[in-house]
């Protein structure tokens, strides 16, 4: 029988048998790699678990959502105009007050139909990278970065190529090897800024310099925005769309970490792309193809959120500010009381610290991600590790990189 | 340059363009069909749309859902214990009380770890179809059907063989074409019940039939009941897990339909394999993998399942089937008087009927797809053609095929 894919199993041959290529997409996700260190947690241990591991601070009392969002929540649900289905892209009031939201910050207007919602930053991300992915064609992704990327591109078998990020110039981007990497089937560079997991916010300068490095490769910046606004340090937040006329730009938010809801799933993309080339490459065609075989956020979230943009006050998103540059300054001044971690540049954003881990100061623990796991079995305490591409250099030099939550 | 992938736009090249293989896809997606026929609706016309093309009756007042639904979610919100990441499985709880729900029609009890929740039953076929999508392989599915099922094969390079469904014997499923069709590289039917797009209701003994039609083939059953309880004929509705020991079977389901909420977005993969065939084979770590690199559903949706379940009384759930009853009851009737329609089998559960074209008693109509426009265009309803290829095959006949929403 020619049949690699089936198996055996309760005594008999069955002809069917799963993907091979999604054991390995699913290996670098960081639902995974949290996963595998979560279960060294110990269930009757004597400490409670502090889960710094992912950017998701909903869970403890101070982050808690404003009351504008949920109350906007409420009122869509009693008013049972959103039990149906929405239209694919999403429904037209949320498309209008985001690309209202997102034009404040912008020299041009976006339109409604610049917006496409999504189930978060996570369903955009597998949009984009589903439309981008052709035979042949690779991608340019940040080390360290967000590893939903490269599940993402290997189960979409999209050439992952890396770029790093130079803690010694505020994590910027290297864009020397940028120029270096890229090829004549290179499609397209990620810039995630505030950065995750480095903490990092770029200047309005070096974005500049981003776009005209991807202008000149002719590719396009997908601009992963899920933690804007959320800048505590001397940099403001600039979207990446500010330099739309300079290169075409892909923008991809969310309201999950700006009003901290990250289980409401309701993201975006936006064409940031005042030229028309992503439409006239029918790169927008392709979205809305993907987005027709694919499910939507639930309607009535979608039905919040023109009240949820305008009324939620200032005063919450400073509020939620100040909490993130408290535990980032808490956190950066403690880690330099501790001999084996040194953090080579301090968090001015988004919700992480990255900080280097010098081996020959600990004992019995081999990497990264060993320290993760044992930090779990015996303080309750969940850390990402720095992810594989960066321990695997790092380690030659004895050294390794973890991530942790500020808050 | 060798980069056939790149597109010329605003005067100059770029490096990009989109995966080719979604245009395919998402042209035979339910969303493009009826998205073509409802841009003939003549906006300034003087008659109200009458919205019958797709499985979402929401919109009209007297199938709201129940107030115990909303207060659920209300309550959830406000307990902003749900505004965190959910697990990739989905909580706890709702997993729990959906396989307690699922097991009531059971010989045997699905436990918590059976259950899967999905964005819609939509994401659950996407999550079956992406895990069974191995290079060679093969899926059957229905015809009539939904073609959501042939987009999301199409995207993943899953052939598909079509059996047909005979009107004559009630809408059921040509077993002697699923022997023939099947090979050593399928790996699954798709089985629709109640049926969508036909009205259908299968016996028991024909879904016994379907069981060990499949298990002598060595294939797992999709058993997409989306439409579960949703019956008004002499059938009553039988789950295909009923016949897990005979066959594995993976259960799709949702809240959309039973409660009238398919913009909330809550479906499920119940693994119906008292044997773990599926666990053994790898196919649920397939299914958890895929998970893992997924968006998931609103979390406090989620947390509402439960209360959703446990309160929703009979009384509502009675409501909603003599109201789809009354107007599958009138629909036949009315088809009886229209000349160029005919119904060849009364619909006895979920909220279509499938009629036959006669187009020798139309003029100036090509086909199903030409009368659905012309529909909307002139008369503002929407209702969606019967599928290309019945209507291919059917045309033959100088017949086509249309399905609307018996509300």
């Amino acid at each position: 029988m020619d049949n690699s894919g089936g198996r055996r199993a309760g005594g008999r041959q069955w002809r069917f048998g799963p993907n091979d290529v999604l054991a390995g997409s699913a290996t670098v996700s960081i639902r995974e790699v949290l996963g595998r260190v979560m279960a060294n947690i110990q269930e009757d241990g004597p400490r409670p678990v502090i889960p710094l591991g992912h950017g998701d601070p909903s869970v403890f009392p101070c982050f808690r959502t404003t009351p504008v969002a949920g109350d906007a929540v409420v009122s869509a649900v009693r008013s049972a105009k959103y039990n149906c289905y929405a239209p694919t892209i999403g429904v037209l009031p949320a498309r209008c007050a985001i690309a209202e939201y997102l034009s404040l910050d912008l020299p041009y207007k976006l339109s409604p139909d610049d917006i496409f919602l999504t189930g978060g930053c996570t369903q955009a991300i597998e949009v984009i990278i589903s439309v981008l992915s052709r035979p042949g064609a690779n991608i340019l992704l940040p080390r360290p970065g967000f590893p939903f990327y490269e599940s993402r591109c290997a189960f979409s078998g999209l050439e992952v190529r890396h770029f790093n990020l130079v803690p010694e110039r505020s994590w910027e981007v290297d864009l020397e090897a940028v120029e270096a990497l890229a090829d004549e089937n290179t499609v397209a560079m990620v810039v995630i800024n505030p950065g995750n997991p480095c903490g990092s916010v770029f200047t309005y300068q070096h974005l500049a310099k981003v776009a005209e490095t991807a202008s000149k490769l002719g590719i396009m910046v997908i601009a992963d925005e899920v933690y804007d606004h959320l800048t505590f340090g001397e940099n403001p937040f600039v979207p990446m769309g500010v330099f739309g006329e300079v290169v075409p730009v892909l923008t991809l938010g969310s309201i999950s970490k700006r009003w901290v809801v990250p289980g409401w799933r309701l993201g975006w993309i936006a064409i940031s792309d005042p030229n028309g080339v992503l439409k006239e490459t029918k790169i927008v065609d392709g979205i809305l193809n993907f987005l027709n075989i694919s499910s939507d956020p639930a309607t009535f979230i979608q039905g919040a959120i023109p009240h949820i943009i305008e009324f939620t006050k200032d005063d919450f998103f400073n509020k939620i500010i100040d909490l993130l540059r408290q535990t980032a300054d808490m956190c950066y001044e403690k880690i330099k009381e501790i001999e084996c971690i040194t953090c080579p540049h301090k968090p001015e954003g988004s919700m992480f610290v990255m900080v280097k881990l010098n081996l020959s100061h600990l004992e019995d623990i081999n990497d990264d991600v060993d320290l993760c796991h044992k930090l779990a079995k015996e303080e309750s305490v969940i850390i990402a590790p720095g992810g594989r591409e960066i321990t695997r250099k790092i380690k030659t030099r004895e050294e390794a990189s973890i991530s942790s939550n500020v808050f």
